[in-house]
């Protein structure tokens, strides 16, 4: 087996904390649409449709979700939702682009301390800009070598980002928390995976392995895993 | 004077239309809330300013705009604007982002033919999911050899799109309709740059170049410039 050379790391879920601000924001539309809602729909269960069926318009991110719960709240409550909860739904898709980005925990030193034996590309999908800014402010694009927002992450996408970055895949290792998006795809190229399960997935994100991927219970733990590839 | 090896290309405005769009959306907004507009503001103009204060937040591109006029016809209308309102702007907002692009007059055969002389990098901000889409769609992508989608267009940036892909600024000539973006910062970081205004530019992006810049009616006109650079 090739020593592993490139680490490539998921960010959302994966160095920063991310999920929970949907889920909250999620029980927040919940809560705002209730007064609203006359009939026995579910206001969770259609803002996740409504999601899902936008996810090739808008693609992910903050303003994909914003724009989705909007749509959700006029549909569940019949058109009566008042201006008031419009603003407010805004204003919490905003408050969620300009949060300052909180990293997992062990996250700063093993990024730090894995920038000294290999190098490093963070690929993430989601919003250009509220992913950069994330980036920014992460303290960790000064130690990461390659930097790749990318709007979906299927095996023809990873295949792309390697090129473009001349990084072999036989030496490249993806770490991520989400299944469907950072270990399947790159198995299917023929790269290696470890998955970091991160407390909560959205439903979309959620997919199983076959059991022989290494899963590991925090990232502290990647760096001996590293090791055991040389 | 060092040849011309790399031709950067912006995109909306440049190989095709993208401002028209926001400004039919703009008289569509004007005309679906002065019914509900009982103060002698004007609603382009709060529009206008809205997307500017959301920039930084928000990005640039559609979901951006969408969010904005949002945002706008609750603050113009008072809170008074109907849910039926709100759906039709969301609704505009997925009509742009699915729309699909229409080359500019002379771009198809244009960029073809300059792909057999020079590398080319189509350049531009915006939002990921929406840009991919028109380049899939665009039929260029083929033929171009560096596809880079940024959040911002300033010397920074360029400076970092040109050294990841090995370009050296010398060689360099970036090709788009807007000076702030297209224009200047090129020149700052020391290469060269075409202007070929479009018929509408967005407020926010206009400025002034000295007048040695040399400027294009048509994209046609670009090989024939390029020529004399040799």
């Amino acid at each position: 087996m090739t020593g592993i050379e490139w680490v490539g790391l998921d960010a959302d879920d994966t160095l920063w904390h991310s999920e929970g601000h949907f889920t909250d924001a999620q029980v927040m539309f919940c809560e705002l649409i209730s007064p609203w809602v006359t009939t026995d729909v579910d206001p969770a269960k259609v803002l996740d449709e409504t999601e899902r069926r936008n996810l090739g318009t808008f693609g992910y991110g903050v303003k994909a979700f914003t724009l989705s719960m909007l749509e959700a709240a006029v549909d569940v409550s019949g058109g009566t939702v008042p201006a008031g909860v419009i603003t407010q739904l805004i204003e919490r898709g905003k408050w969620m682009l300009d949060h300052p980005v909180e990293l997992l925990d062990g996250v700063h030193e093993t990024v730090h301390a894995l920038a000294g034996c290999y190098r490093l590309a963070i690929i993430t999908k989601g919003d250009l800009v509220h992913q950069e800014r994330k980036l920014a402010t992460s303290g960790l694009a000064d130690v990461v070598h390659v930097i790749e927002i990318v709007s979906e992450k299927d095996p023809d996408v990873y295949r792309r980002v390697l090129a473009r970055n001349h990084i072999a895949v036989e030496g490249f290792v993806m770490v991520g928390n989400a299944v469907r998006s950072d270990v399947l795809p790159v198995l299917a190229i023929g790269g290696r995976a470890v998955h970091i399960p991160y407390e909560q997935t959205w439903s979309h994100e959620v997919a199983e392995h076959d059991g022989t991927v290494p899963t590991l219970a925090s990232i502290r733990e990647l760096p001996a895993w590293l090791a055991t590839q040389r």
